[in-house]
Parts: structure tokens; C-alpha cells; sequence
């Protein structure tokens, strides 16, 4: 096994829905960050949401907490999502002050990746997007959103900024919505550091297959910056346990990562609405390292399966590694 | 037009969704019912949520606003959804102790509703089911489910329990998922005033066509109870206003609605994340009172088309309803 | 294990799409036949086409090739979907002359099901639904259904007819669309021997839980009388070799079956466009008795599981039937 | 009004299912012009299906009938999908024979387009996917795509040649999937003659907002080629008539048609299964035509509703739009 494992920090926090305010109690960053490293399986990184675990005022102590326990910073998520003001667009509102508040913040995030020795900024533009059919300006929004991406790539050359796409939630339809149209809105800043996040849940409900997904980013120029693992049911971002759900699937995506060459972290993303989130967590861990350990064992019977095109040996195969 | 129209109160409050813990500030009931009456277009009944909007300690004084207002309670929806203990089932928990509370709860509410002289208990059960597979036993769960529903059916002879279904959300998989599995669910507990509640958003997600729903909650014995309306893009529960996606769908609807002989409430129930509340909801209003005046006026004709099963004539029909 | 296995004999035949018209020659059924028995791992059943596979004029040789074989017919799937004159529907079709001539249809094809000394007569009403709102009148569309269903059933008490569901195709809306509609169809007959056949890659197309399908109809009085196992990616009837896409799924399905006791056929129904179709086909019947074994050896375990809601027992569960 | 409107001849034929062999009788090519040209409400343009309507021996003949009739060939659609020897790809396909055959066979189809004055290719490459997961090499598919793609857009510089894209059907993936992943493909040739053509129903399947999908292709240079038109339930390609289902959507595209100087055809392609065939694409036609005249007519009032960004002012206005 090659990969570096994290999870983001807030995932051991409250859940909620927009009925239910919280199915747990919230415990602080400090006390979310002992969970982590005393519950999961290997983990050498973690990532920060923005202004929740980290801020301007608590930088070196939580640089000094990570330090202590070993762990790097995997990456840093700015909160463009839980502010109302934010609520109809960040770097995409019609509203230039909202333009250049937002933009400001992702600044200030930025300095703090900096001062973490961290190079990834995860940015999912949650709130960019829009709602209803012929109340939006898609191209005045792609076009706001592709001016202060670049502003803010030119600004920090030595950071990495993700785009993290998902077709939709909070908004009906987000202007990151899947890899190719994230590539393309990318490509657009013409900065050489953005790139992508995929989330695997994202993907599914995107209808994409995700190892695909990764070939699509490796074509446009290795443009795969970092990965957050979940499983979902198919239709919605249920944010679960990985491998509860999809098995082939997982296989699939862990052997096209090491194909491409992949290799940034290898982080979980998931909201244990009613689990226990540590341990939720850390069975998704293992199970992603199972499959690391599938594919480095199969990687070249795999290799030979793509090239042969036949859907009965590929099920042969599949039996074999589930012990029929 | 003959249908009597309503609003869900809670509906003029804040919104949040799982990100953001608001999009906006909330109004007392109190407010929210003055905003209500002033803006809405010839309402005459109001939905209140359970606990929110209503409870033992308020009764008098709402059932006074709204006889002051000149409008009815159109029903009472218990909060099954809100509280963080009922966050794995209310009367389908498998703590002994939960089912108990919230059968209870269910007929504190009850009583609620015939202080108020409302007879309809609009029961959304959005905690009642589950998230993963092999992780719930699917028939002790629908056998709770009958038993309780059908304890508090027995002891309120005088009221209709209107099962409000729902494919997903909050939990990945629930009971009352589709009308035709309503209607099972409802047939088990042997009570008559047991019935189904349509909100369209719901039967769009769940794949249904919402007016060959009602047909089959008329073929089931007038099993149609209550109505919500709101849209959507599809494949999510946006809770957007009526008719800014769907348009045929809607006429469908209301046809079938007539042609059954639906008596109920025409009530909105939509979820207006970033919009002025009030005016969200009184758009839909306006909308389902032209579908439902298209309908009144075209009912012969429209009679005519679904016997002919001429996809022709039906466009052409639609197409003179858009003025084309 | 418990379970007979059977195949549809159609599925070792060719196949085309609504653009190639065959991607392979068509053997004639004898031939498929040898290829079936000479392929497929333990089966001791076969589903015959009607029309294709079986006729009045060959009844005998049928039969005597069968019983030579040493395999019992294990239904009979009348051929309700090819005819173009069935376009529109059959037993529900507008016209009277069409609903007449497929209902002396099926009863030809249930005294071919006597005479086979099989008991299931396979219902698949592909073309009876509707395809453009506005353009069908569904409760006439439902009476006509249960009018001559119910017919079919009473003149054939010793025969079970098991509807089998499916959402759409060919048809944009079907009448027998899920688990839930299709019993109460089955239930307005008022005849006991009208009972549900499951397609697991309808059900999954369905958005339905397939084991909570299972579920439905043990409540509704064992209504489960046969079962075609495929499988897919989720949103369309992709019939492709079981295990490929989905895993948990199937155990929970298996579990479920043997929980409520169901002893009819286990049979495959694919549709293996491109591939070896004995080989295909056989790959899915392996997969399967890898499913049925899993089950056997955990059912306790997977029993206590369901009680427990408890999402990471089930992972470390799921986990260690893979071997991680 | 200012499109040229046209129609893909082979709609007017016979239209089958993978269980239906035929639902009508299948007109000859000359029939079906003259079909055509009888019942359509103002087409100036045909599209040919390759080897179907046009091949080498009869260019002259067909190109004789059209500029009788008065009609321009409006594209060339090569007839990648129905032979069986391209089932499992064209030119992706792992056989190197199939590879050149199928590029020999897009040469002889392009020389056809350049034989009738006709600047438009539409490449639908429907057998160039896969359908299970780890049986396909993603990347080399992709290249295989590429290299001949740029090879006959070398070759022919004075033709476009617009990829045509759709998630599934008939295989499970297809690479030309969505907009954003086919304009990928299409800058990776390196060639400005390859661009895009949107199938309204593909995009509504893909669960793309399908008036974005024409900004993407705006900002990525110009790259909308073509537009083919029908409707559908929103899962599948129904290939309905327009306006049966969808109504703001419409609008909105229509709106950003004209708003990004799309100047291409306006082509109908539906597959009219049941229903009479000229009619059925008539009708289309007439409702795309009441969408131009709307957003002729509200141009600016729709371009200051998508600046204003506010779903009520929305709402009104489509309520205008349809009389409420």
C-alpha cells in the first residue's frame, strides 16, 4: 500500500438535516481531533473546515495540535457554504460586495493553507449554482466564478485549489457539477493549479462512472488533486459508509488511481447522520484499504481484464475476489 | 373553481438544509400567520405543524387567531421529524421506550385536532425506515408501523390519518414510500379513516405519475385524504414553486383529482430556501387555481383525450392551452 | 442450499436494440436448449417464450425434450410484448377486438401450461400502460386489467400467475410498475393464485429495496410466487450478469428470501447483448449460489444484524464475507 | 423568426423495441421524403441516415429529389449503430480491422456530405462505450476516439462534424456522454471542425440543465453545431414529441440559443413508435416554432429575469406566458 489516508475533522462532528438540528451533541475541533487519531486505522493527515476548526485567531495552535500528533494537514476547506449571506452565490453573486467579501475570505483561507504547510484547498462552491430555469445568468456566473478562481490561483501559485464538484445540493444545480465540466471551468482560469476534488458520492449521483472520471482528469493533464471517499445509494448523497453499497465500483476507481499515477491523499468524506462518526469513519478506512491491497495484488490480472473487453471474465474475476 | 385552498404555516419561517443552519430569520406563529393572510389569495384553511406552531399550552389561543382570521385548521402535522430521539423511528424504533413516546405524541396531537375541529392528521412518519441494507428488519418494522397506527386510528374514530409518503429523506429508504405502498400500510391496520396524503414534489422524486396515483388511491376506496403541492427538477424533493418546471403534469393532476371526486384541501407545502416566503406561496396558489380553471373549463375535452390515446391530439390540445 | 434453479430459455438466443436488429444469429430453440443444459451449472428448470419457444404445435416435442433432458418446464412467459398489434396494449387495449384476441391468447397459453405440468404462467404485461400524459384514461386501464386477469385466474384455479413488474419499456408508464401497485392489481382480482413475479433489475430501476420488496409480499400473503435474477447499474434495464454491479443488495435479497420462505424457482433473466450468452448466463446462476451459500452459513448472524441497526456491525459484516 | 427548421428522414419509418420487431410498415426513403415534405409546417432542411437513405449509389438520385422538393441536406448521420459488427465499438473498437473499417466507412460518408452541398456530420457514436465496469480500458478508448476522430476532421476541412452525445443506450456508458466530457473529447482532436450537437432528450437524461449545456459550448468557442429536438419523462430518451413534458425548459434553451448566436439547424428527432409519424414530428415542430415566436418576442424581458435572479419574478412571468 503507497496512499496516505485522512479525514476531514468536522465529519466527527453534529449531523443534521433541514428538519432535524442535530442527531448528536458537537464536540470542539481539539476534542474531534483526539477521536480521530485515537479511533482511526492509520490515518496520517487531516483536513480543516474553514473558520469551524480553523481561523485566524487559532492557526498555531492547531498547527501546533497536528504537529504533536503526527499528522500533516491534508488539505484546507474553506466554509463557503453555512454563512446565509452566501446563500445565493459566493464568488458567483450577483451582489459585488458578496464577491469580494468571498474572495477575500478564500484569500485568508489560502494564507492559512500556507502558514499549515498544507497545498490543497479543497473548494466546493456549494452555493454556486442556481435554483430555478430562467432565473440565472449561467454565463455572467461562469464567468465571475472563472475571474476570481484565477485571481485567486495567480495570487497563491505555490497552493493547489481542488474544485470539488456535485450536480447538485444546496443548490438545484451547482456550477461545478461533474469532471468534465469542472475541468472546463478549470482550464478556463488557464492556472496550472486548479484542479479537482472527487468525491466519490458526488460521482455517483452524477451518474459517472468514477473510475472513468479519473481517466477524463489524467487525460486533461493530471488534473486529479484529491480524492474524498463516501457510498450512497445511487440517487442521492447519503454519504455513507464506503462499501456498504457499491463494491465493483470501488475496485474499479482504486485501480485507475494507481494507473494514472494518482498521488494526493486519500481522504473520507461522510456524515454519520445516527452512527457512531469515529467509527463510521474508520470502516471506511478499511475498507478503502482493502481495496488498495485488491488492486496492488491484481494490479496486472486486472490490467489484461480492461484490455480483453469480456464481461465473463471480468465476472470470473469479481467471484474469485469475493471467495466464490 | 370549487376546491377549498391552504398554506402550512411553518412553511413562512426560516429554511436551512444541512449546510446552513438558515437562510433567514424566523417569525413567531403569530407573525407568520398575519404575513400569511395578508398575502395570500383567498385562503381559507391553515396547516400547523405539531410543537411549532402548536401544542397544549397554545391551543385556545390559535384555534381564537385563527377564527379571528376567518380560516379553518386544514391539519394538524405532528413533528415526528424534528427531534433529535426520534432520529431512528418514532413508532417503528426499536427502543420500546421511543415507540411509546411518540405514540403519545401522536395523540397529544391528536386531541389537538379536535380542539381545533380539524379532522385531518397529516402523519409525514419521515423517520420511519432506514439507511443501510442489512441493517433493519424491514417486516418487524411495517409490523410496529401497523400496530401503532392502526392504536391511534381506533382511539380517533373521528379523525382521518393521512399518510404523507415519501421515497427518501430524511432517511435513505422510508416506509411510506410510494402511494401504492401507503395504501398497503394503511389497508393492514383495518381502520377506514386511515388514508393518503400526495405531496407532488414527493410522487415526482419517487418516480410516479402523481395523477395515476390518485386513480389508484380512488380504486383502493376514496383513499385520497389531503394534498400538497410544491415542484421540482426530478430526481430531488426542491420544494420549488408550482409550475415553474412542470406543466402538463399539473393539468394531468388536477383532471384526475376532479374527475375522482377529490373533496379535500388544496394545500401548499413548498420549502422557499432563498425567496420571500409569503410571495412564494401565494405564486403557487395562483398557479394550481389556473391549472385548476383550465381544468373546469376543458373538462369535457380533456375527458375526450384520455379515451382517445391519440398523443396528437393531446399535444395539439396542449399546445392551444399555452395560447400556441 | 435449497433452491431450483432454472433459465429462461429466450436469453441463449439473439438479441437486438431498437438500433441493431441482432447483434448474433438466432438459434433455434432445440438448440438452445442443448446449449442451455450442456452450459449452465445444476439447473433442474426452464422457462418457455410462448409463441417462440412453445406452441400448440409443438407441445409434445417440448415436453418429451424436456423430460428427456430431465428439467421441468418451470414457466410459461406468454409473449404479450412482440406482436405489433399489442402495441397499445393487450388485455387493456381500447379496442374490444384486441382484448379479446390476447386474452384467448393467454388461456391458450395456460392449457399449454397444464399440459406442461407447470404451474406458473409468467405475466409480464409489457405493453399494457401508457406512454404521454393527457393521452390515457387509467382507471379504465386498471379495470380492463383486472377484469380479464381475474378472468384468466378463475377459469385456471390450479395455475399461479405471477405479474411481473416493471416500471417502463416498452411502455413509458406501466401498469405493473413496482412491488406495491402490482399487489393491489393482483389483489382487485380477488383471486388467490394472482401473485408477483420480482425482475431484480426491474426492482432496482424501480428505486425500490428489493429485499423490502420480498417483504411487501410476504405481508400481503405470500404473494411472491417467482424470481428473475440480472442485474445493473441502477437506472435502466441494463440485464446484465448478476453480481457485476450490486453485492450487499444480493445477500439481503437471498436473506430475505429464505426469512419468509420462499421455495419457488430461482431463474436467470438476462440479456447478454454482446456476450457468450450460456457462458453469461452461467456466470449469474454461480453468483447467485454464492449468494444462497453466504446466507445459509450467516443466516443467524445477518438475523441479529437486522435487529441491531447498527450500520458498523454491518460493515464489519459485509467486510468479512470479502475477506477484509 | 429566424431558424431553418428541418427533420431526420428515417423518423418518418418504422420504429421497433428490443421486443418488437416492428410497429409499422417501413416506407421506402423516396415514401418517406414525400411524406416529408407533405406534412411539415415549413422545413427547409433533411437529415440522411447513412447507408439507410443515402449511400454511394444513390448520391445523385437523392440529391436530385431534394433540390426538387426545395430542401437542403441539413446533415450527414453515419450509420454507426446498427451494424452488428460494430457492437462492441467503431472506431474504438480493440479489433484494428473495425477501427479502419469504420473510419474507411466515415470517409465514404463524408464524401457523401460534401456530394450534397451539406456542411454538417452529425457523429452519433452509439457503439463506442462499454457496459461493465472493469472490462473497458477507459484511456485507450478515448485515444482510439481521438486519433480518428482528428483523422477524418484533417481530412475533411471544410466539413463540421458534430459529435452527438448521450449517457446510456445503447450501451451502459457511452464517451460521448455529456456536454462537457464530449467538448473535452472534441478540443482534444486539436481541430476547430469538430464540435457538438445537443439531443434535447439526451441532455434531459444526462441531468444536465440543457440551456447551460449550450453556455458551456458558447465559452468553449462556438462549439454548438447542431440541435436535434423531442421530449421525455426525464429517465430515459423517450423521443417524444416537444412540449409533451417539458415547458419552461424549452424556453430557456431557446432563449439561450438566440442569445449565444446559435445559427445551426433546428432539426426534429423523435422516434414516434405509435403514433403516426409525420404528424407526430409536425407537431414538434409547430411547438419549437411557438418557443422561437415567445422568445422573439420577450427577448429582453427574459434577459432582464436571468439578471435579476429572483424565482417570483420568474414564476410570473412564465405564468404570463401561458395565460394565468
Amino acid at each position: 500500500m503507497s496512499y496516505q489516508y485522512s479525514i476531514i475533522l468536522g465529519n466527527l462532528g453534529n449531523t443534521c438535516d433541514r428538519f432535524c438540528k442535530g442527531y448528536k451533541d458537537n464536540p470542539s475541533s481539539p476534542e474531534m481531533l483526539s477521536r480521530a487519531l485515537a479511533a482511526m486505522p492509520g490515518i496520517s493527515g487531516i483536513e480543516l473546515v474553514g473558520t469551524w476548526d480553523i481561523h485566524s485567531g487559532n492557526v498555531k495552535e492547531m498547527k501546533q495540535r497536528l504537529a504533536d500528533a503526527g499528522v500533516a494537514c491534508a488539505s484546507i476547506i474553506p466554509d463557503t457554504f453555512s454563512p446565509k449571506e452566501y446563500g445565493k452565490g459566493t464568488i458567483t453573486s450577483r451582489d459585488p460586495a458578496i464577491r469580494k467579501k468571498s474572495l477575500d475570505y478564500l484569500r485568508e483561507m489560502s494564507y492559512i493553507a500556507l502558514e499549515m504547510d498544507c497545498n490543497i484547498v479543497n473548494l466546493w462552491m456549494a452555493q454556486d449554482g442556481y435554483d430555478y430555469l430562467l432565473a440565472a445568468d449561467y454565463d455572467q456566473g461562469r464567468e465571475w466564478l472563472k475571474e476570481n478562481t484565477q485571481k485567486l490561483a495567480e495570487e497563491f501559485p505555490s497552493l493547489r485549489f481542488a474544485l470539488e464538484y456535485k450536480p447538485k445540493e444546496p443548490r438545484n444545480f451547482s456550477y461545478h457539477a461533474r469532471m468534465a465540466d469542472s475541468i472546463l471551468a478549470a482550464k478556463e482560469t488557464g492556472c496550472s493549479n486548479v484542479g479537482i476534488t472527487i468525491d466519490t458520492g458526488h460521482s455517483f449521483v452524477a451518474g459517472e462512472n468514477v473510475a472513468e472520471a479519473v481517466v477524463l482528469a489524467k487525460r486533461a493533464g493530471d488534473m486529479l488533486f484529491h480524492m474524498h471517499f463516501n457510498d450512497n445509494h445511487g440517487s442521492w448523497d447519503d454519504d455513507m459508509i464506503v462499501g456498504t453499497v457499491h463494491f465493483a465500483t470501488y475496485i474499479d476507481l482504486l485501480f485507475w488511481l494507481k494507473k494514472t499515477g494518482y498521488n494526493g491523499w486519500i481522504s473520507m468524506d461522510q456524515y454519520p447522520y445516527r452512527e457512531d462518526a469515529a467509527e463510521a469513519i474508520a470502516e471506511s478506512i478499511r475498507w478503502v484499504q482493502h481495496y488498495e491491497r485488491l488492486v496492488d495484488a491484481h494490479f496486472d490480472e486486472i490490467d489484461s481484464l480492461i484490455k480483453e473487453n469480456d464481461a465473463i471474465r471480468t465476472s470470473r474475476f469479481l467471484r474469485k475476489l469475493v471467495g466464490a
